[in-house]
């Protein structure tokens, strides 16, 4: 693995960079990508962020004043991406010519000529944030934006395990050189579609109990999908609602996604081991969070799985 | 005004405290109390917190390891109390008699020996962290998860305007110390009770819209409450559900109070004055968080905040 250094000392050598963003991009990897871009750019080297698709508009500030630069490619980052298979369209011309991976996961298996996995950030845009300190260029309040963004959306707003007191401290950095914090924040975290409201009426009223109040399940159909206009970005974090409810210790959400064929998440709260749970079923996990697939009718979905919580409720 | 440093000096110098609390007790009065007693009785004082009514379960931690101590008290210290109506049933005994105020809210008005209001503080237990600092005393996890307590409460998680880099570099610190941080943010933000998932549901199944959707309305009424048994707590933060529907510029909440009679909540997005609206009906409040009060049936009460709303977004 190389350091911070190696690489910041690397990249100012170069020119000519394609920065490279995962499949189903989110918050950290387009932050990520969009302030290496910017920085890079203010050294006066050419510098393009690669994307799956089309930006998102929630992320549109990420790209504000930035023009697509006009270039052949000499020197190729990837940002976020933890393995091979999550380069989607990018794989086949990319995989075997990376010259930095700059990544936070444990599990990144990417071969690059520079590796820097700091699997104890937060996000990637705290490692971005030290490389771009070093790099020594200016963080105006655009480019901080990006970084903020990786940081808060990696964290659900700085409310889970994953935060350390650096990426606080760099938070206040970041704000400190005018990041728009709070109007983030709103769009990422306090705006929903009508759809994702809708949907999540309909999931309410599926509500069901288990094991004295203990297991709570929730299911989605493809008719409520169609009812509600539900794109799959409108259906993200649905699994979470059965296990806010105070006192239950396995929340399980139950999709549907085929004829006869579900999608199960189970959430657990502290004491309890969802991927257990979902080993008797075939699938597997983390701790807290782990998923399986079910063959049958709904109600035959949900006994087979409420079955296995029992199980381990009772361990 | 005192400085934090004169009231640190006097502090040393008393003994025998009470720490008042505010009526309708939160995460920010409650740490700020509970905090500085742990401080102070570190310093070998004598110290109780006095809160009305008891402390809600999820605020246990709080008072963990703490006896109430038995003893006629000689020094009187408010906390995060803006003024003497928010004084309750402590009023009457101790309004005269303040030694001590630390507070957050610009309006303060509370009459003592000693006042530090400080209004560039997201929460008053920022305050509370810089006072026991001087204190010198010792910062276990205990009394950090007290201090994190209150500014992650009153900053809805780091996700408001109110958020500063003190802000986030003392949240920095107290991580550093040992506090349970994400456990405190699951129970503050990520856990529901029952009713209040039923009442949310009910509140769904009332969305309204007006004027091209930029105007979102949803009610409860006393029966709503009656059957989902949500209380007070379980109402808290319903109004920010309609503000929160992308492309919403005012979200609207009317709440059955008593027979026509109707509490009404405006939130709005940026760019419109929620102030404004209320003030047509005879209320008032912030830019972006305003009330007022109708008579009337609930269509009535639903027309006239509407019709203010729609004078306001043409404006």
């Amino acid at each position: 693995m190389s350091s911070l250094n190696e690489i910041a000392g690397y990249l100012k050598t170069r020119d000519k960079y394609v920065i490279l963003t995962h499949i189903y991009p989110d918050g950290d990897t387009l932050g990520s990508a969009y302030a290496l871009c910017r920085a890079l750019r203010r050294l006066d080297k050419q510098a393009n962020v690669l994307i799956h698709g089309t930006l998102a508009g929630k992320f549109a500030y990420l790209e504000k004043d930035m023009e697509k630069q006009d270039f052949e490619y000499e020197t190729v980052v990837t940002v976020d991406i933890a393995s091979p298979s999550l380069m989607g369209e990018f794989k086949e011309e990319f995989e075997d010519k990376i010259d930095v991976c700059i990544d936070h996961h444990a599990s990144n298996d990417i071969t690059a000529s520079m590796r820097y996995v700091n699997a104890d950030a937060a996000s990637n845009c705290e490692n971005i944030y030290y490389l771009i300190r070093l790099l020594g260029t200016e963080i105006d309040p655009q480019l901080a934006d990006c970084i903020y963004t990786g940081m808060c959306t990696d964290t659900g707003c700085f409310r889970f395990t994953n935060v350390t007191p650096d990426t606080m401290r760099i938070a206040a950095d970041l704000i400190e050189l005018g990041c728009r914090n709070a109007e983030i924040n709103r769009v990422m975290f306090d705006t929903k579609s009508l759809a994702r409201i809708n949907i999540e009426r309909e999931v309410l009223n599926t509500l069901r109990f288990y094991a004295d109040n203990k297991i709570a399940v929730v299911y989605t159909t493809r008719d409520m999908e169609k009812r509600t206009g539900a794109k799959d970005e409108d259906m993200d974090g649905l699994a979470i609602i059965p296990r806010q409810i105070e006192g239950v210790s396995a929340g399980i959400t139950v999709k549907e996604k085929g004829d006869n064929y579900y999608r199960i998440s189970v959430r657990t709260n502290g004491d309890h081991n969802a991927s257990w749970i979902c080993s008797k079923l075939g699938g597997g996990g983390h701790f807290a969070a782990a998923g399986c697939s079910v063959q049958g009718s709904l109600e035959e979905a949900i006994e087979k799985i409420v079955h296995a919580a029992v199980d381990e409720l009772s361990l």
